[in-house]
């Protein structure tokens, strides 16, 4: 399998990216390569730092960059051989099997969407991340591909974050949850009713019924299916809260106890680091035919380390194939009209 | 003034409702009565058991109530002498200046809209909600009454809840944050991108930009504007991680400090009652023609004595009076035609 990895994208890059490219060793099979993508000159310095063994890592020099504050589709078009789009078309190509960045995300989406196309049945793709909470982890699709959900959409984000579970979490019959605003059938809105009928009508589904925003952390649901708009809203209200409470609990814990300064920043280090998104190593982009994982843009060489692993782990498991598979049972199975008018 | 309270609505009601009441006394002016309207012999069981003095309260009999889970629209029709229902007429009626109830958040909605009318030029109601957080109150409406939301209601969200956070939490110029899922203009969806537009255009305003999930708790923004889908999951999203994530380190630390538990425990008591809704005291309903205010479902005496003194502040600061001025002169300013198209 050849990875390739956006050594331009995230705000530590390219150091962070490359020292987590040449960790990523351990993860390799036989053959495994990785292919750093951007600057060489800038990547060649980082790898010449490098104690470790690089001889798993290749270069394909690009001479754009695209920011992370760039709006995705113009600056594609204006910087065609930014790293971001090299990589996609290396994808499509068949020169590599997986890219990967912490880039900008939306250019991502979009580069994937361009150059990949969909998988075969699928309407749109969704991200798909894992949020880990004292419950157990929870994937949350769609965090910010699609803001023009339909119901067919959101049906679909339930089967490919479903594989996607089986596939990285092991867990069997993933329980899948519709976000909305109170259990009962008759809340919600328009969108999320016509897709709970989706939801409920896939046999191969184990649909667990709508849910609220505090079943994140109730350990009711391994999926969480949103559109895009509500997905990104909960996702960084997640990352600005636990920062912010974290702290203040620390702070005052402190205040209380300050003989224990080091023992308590200790536990809260612990703490902290089982909810850090670099253990989970980035988020797939589902339904495009080809494995695209995104990583926070914050990702250290950890972070970039575990969505290699991430990468592997879809490609093993068959995640495409799969969703391939169980959108076309879907369909055969009769849904009813709401999927058809929406299939747009 | 004379305050309605639904004795018989919340998870804790009615002993610890009329409890509330009776302790709101200290908030009362000279002839100020609190009207408690609910089931006759449970009420004065209550008020007999109280030591404290009760000559401020009075009792309204009702014989019917609407359970917590009950569908609100056809429960109301079904029930017409529910106590929330009854509530609502007397204060159409002027026997009551403000309603409160723990009960049944949609049951209320609906009661205010029909009962009570909506304020001259509003579109649509909002509840907003005062979330506390480490970097201090925000103000975020609408959690869920309107979920067909369109930009000129979103718009008067942002006014309604300016007025609200001054007569609160006496900020002078609230800053007004339009929640969506990037800080550049041309992100997130339709909605959001005509909303702007009419926020941008009211110089009467401290509109602030798109803020993101995490600026809920970043101080950047004094009022959070959002539809009611995504502000109810951000709501119940909040309340369940704040407990979830509080009660990990709680557990993370007593596990390193055992020796310590109490100050632990203690110092994290402290802390989460900084961030106690019964604190904050109830949401109101903006843009009804009256004062209801929307209580926890789970409120306690004291959360049920602070909605008293909401109401209270509502009445002094003449929220009402206000909003009616600032939305008539903001179509006075000449809104853009979005304004107008989506005025219906």
């Amino acid at each position: 399998m050849r990875i390739g990895i956006d050594a331009m994208g995230g705000d530590l890059a390219p150091a962070e990216v490359v020292k987590g490219a040449v960790v990523a060793r351990e993860l390799l099979a036989k053959g495994d390569k990785i292919v750093l993508v951007g600057l060489q000159p800038m990547i060649e310095d980082c790898l010449n730092k490098s104690a470790d063994p690089t001889d798993h890592v290749e270069i394909r020099h690009t001479d754009q960059t695209l920011g992370m504050d760039e709006p995705p589709v113009e600056s594609l078009r204006a910087k065609p051989r930014c790293s971001i789009a090299v990589m996609a078309e290396m994808h499509r190509d068949g020169e590599i099997d997986a890219c990967l960045s912490a880039g900008n995300t939306g250019a991502c989406v979009a580069a994937a969407q361009m150059r990949l196309r969909r998988l075969r049945g699928v309407h749109r793709p969704g991200i798909a991340v894992i949020t880990p909470t004292p419950a157990g982890p929870v994937a949350v699709c769609d965090v910010g591909a699609n803001v023009n959900c339909r119901p067919a959409h959101l049906y679909q984000y339930g089967i490919m974050a479903s594989v996607y579970v089986q596939a990285i979490g092991g867990v069997k019959k993933p329980r899948v949850g519709l976000l909305s605003i109170g259990e009962e059938e008759a809340k919600g809105n328009a969108l999320v009713r016509e897709t709970r009928d989706l939801l409920k009508a896939d046999k191969n589904l184990h649909f667990v019924g709508n849910v609220e925003g505090r079943d994140l952390f109730s350990g009711d649901c391994d999926v969480m299916v949103c559109e895009g708009f509500v997905g990104n809203v909960v996702l960084k209200l997640i990352e600005g809260m636990a920062i912010s409470v974290g702290e203040a609990i620390i702070r005052e814990l402190l205040g209380g106890l300050p003989e224990h300064a080091p023992a308590i920043q200790k536990a809260a280090r612990q703490l902290m680091g089982k909810y850090d998104y670099n253990e989970y190593g980035g988020a797939p982009l589902l339904g495009v035919a080809g494995i695209s994982i995104i990583c926070h843009g914050a990702s250290n060489h950890r972070g970039i380390m575990n969505a290699v692993r991430v990468a592997k782990e879809f490609a093993n498991f068959q995640v495409n194939q799969k969703i391939v598979e169980l959108i076309s049972q879907g369909e055969g199975q009769g849904t009813p009209a709401s999927y058809r008018s929406s299939n747009a």
